[in-house]
């Protein structure tokens, strides 16, 4: 039993990693597309990567195929077609366009790859922490146990570790140098703290924090599924926050905050305990 | 016909850099492939990526097939079906080793791409540039006409810089704090270099160097084909380099040097000579 858990959690890390590995390859790849395709036509642009790639593989200029070119585009086709026709782009030979598209195909796969290995991670990750999956999603629950390189590793780690986990960097500069310490690390993905506010966002970190470490325990020991409850705390929890930060005005004193409330004051939030100049009476 | 040619220069960079990104991308999911196979069979080492690959893809622990794996391994297939049958690694479910294996192949196409773009380089560069592609190898004159950044822009360089073409490092490490100076760049891929023992190797670059400056110019602007005595007239210089170093004893002092010959005597090789203590009698 004990092995079979270990070897899941050695396996989420790797499709983890794998997930990772594969956005990096195939960003470094769409861009030399991106500049290679650009030779033959450096007039398409479009915000879309997958768009992009699908055009490359789809245009061509001697022979504009108009209706494909609207499945895939839409109300842009025309737009597209006119800069096609009057494009100032080199023409590339034949062999050439046979190697962009490769390359092009080759990115598709890639990604169509990491879809899949994403989905899989998903699974793994619901079926060995169903109770962090239920809080966080099992995207931000796989992502956890990776960077905290193991689920029972995990466990043992309190809340202030869960919450920066992933921001080590900036974590270990404040230790070191005393700059303003990081608010969230991985856990800032969760949609309820990237879409708060600024002020917001360090209280609501530090709520999921907590109940995810609750939930973690849960996973790796108990095998308990008691995060419904949790979920439904935390939600309560940051709805509080969220109604008192859009109350409160903008730039409002220490002095203005909750009493009993969390973390130092904002004149001391940027130095560690042990750098404060005198000890507060 | 400026633009044809500048168009061609910016292809054999575009193809350049491709080749290059996809080793390093393929590279790095190789890596990522030997760990998560390895949970699986972590026995299975061989020194061939592609047999490794080649592994992954065939092998099925529950039906070994013995002629398949003869096919792909040869002698070594006996040791290796032995291993598998009594190794240590977890099983793997159908879903996972379905996305290794899609890894595998993933890698497996990524090869044959850096192979084609490879080998469509090698007859840009053979059609750009005949003359130093018939010198040092159409891959060898592809990179330096990449790293430069032009055919054209290569023409205007003297061969002391064609020389170290791909070592700015140690190039600039040396001119600020004084270390050796590099003997050779990406010409060190040449074989007649890379092979010779390190106290040839500076002299056979700059003989190579020397010609290929001559071909470079002829390339970008006369387009004659001057190759063959240059090649011919290289290769009895690395010839006489490759005799005399033969000949003389290990660690040869400088006054045993040919008379009127190329750079600083030994003891002031480490120095620029704007750093040298005191001028020469």
């Amino acid at each position: 039993m004990q092995v079979a858990i270990s070897s899941r959690d050695n396996l989420l890390i790797q499709t983890v990693s794998a997930v990772d590995e594969l956005n990096k390859s195939s960003n470094l790849l769409f861009e030399r597309l991106t500049e290679w395709y650009g030779m033959h036509f450096p007039e398409f642009k479009t915000p879309e990567p997958v768009k992009y790639v699908q055009g490359v593989l789809l245009f061509d200029r001697k022979n504009i195929d108009q209706a494909e070119i609207e499945a895939v585009f839409g109300i842009q086709a025309p737009n597209i077609i006119g800069r096609m026709k009057s494009t100032v782009g080199s023409d590339l030979s034949d062999d050439d366009m046979r190697l962009v598209r490769s390359l092009a195909s080759q990115i598709q796969f890639m990604w169509k790859l990491r879809d899949e290995i994403e989905a899989y991670e998903a699974k793994i990750a619901t079926e060995l922490c169903p109770n962090m999956s239920y809080i966080a999603g099992p995207e931000l629950a796989a992502k956890l146990v990776a960077q905290a390189g193991g689920l029972k590793r995990m466990a043992t780690f309190p809340s202030s570790t869960i919450q920066v986990l992933g921001a080590e960097k900036a974590l270990f500069k404040h230790l070191k140098s005393g700059s303003r310490p990081p608010k969230h690390g991985l856990i800032f993905q969760h949609a309820l703290i990237s879409k708060a506010s600024r002020r917001a966002r360090g209280k609501i970190s530090r709520a999921l924090a907590a109940k995810l470490t609750i939930a973690c325990k849960a996973d790796a020991m108990s095998h308990n599924f008691i995060a419904e409850k949790l979920k439904e705390q935390f939600e309560t929890q940051a709805k509080r926050i969220l109604a008192k930060d859009a109350a409160s005005p903008e730039g409002s004193k220490p002095a203005q905050r909750p009493p009993g409330n969390q973390g130092a004051p904002q004149g001391q939030q940027g130095k560690p305990p042990w750098q404060k100049d005198s000890k507060p009476q």
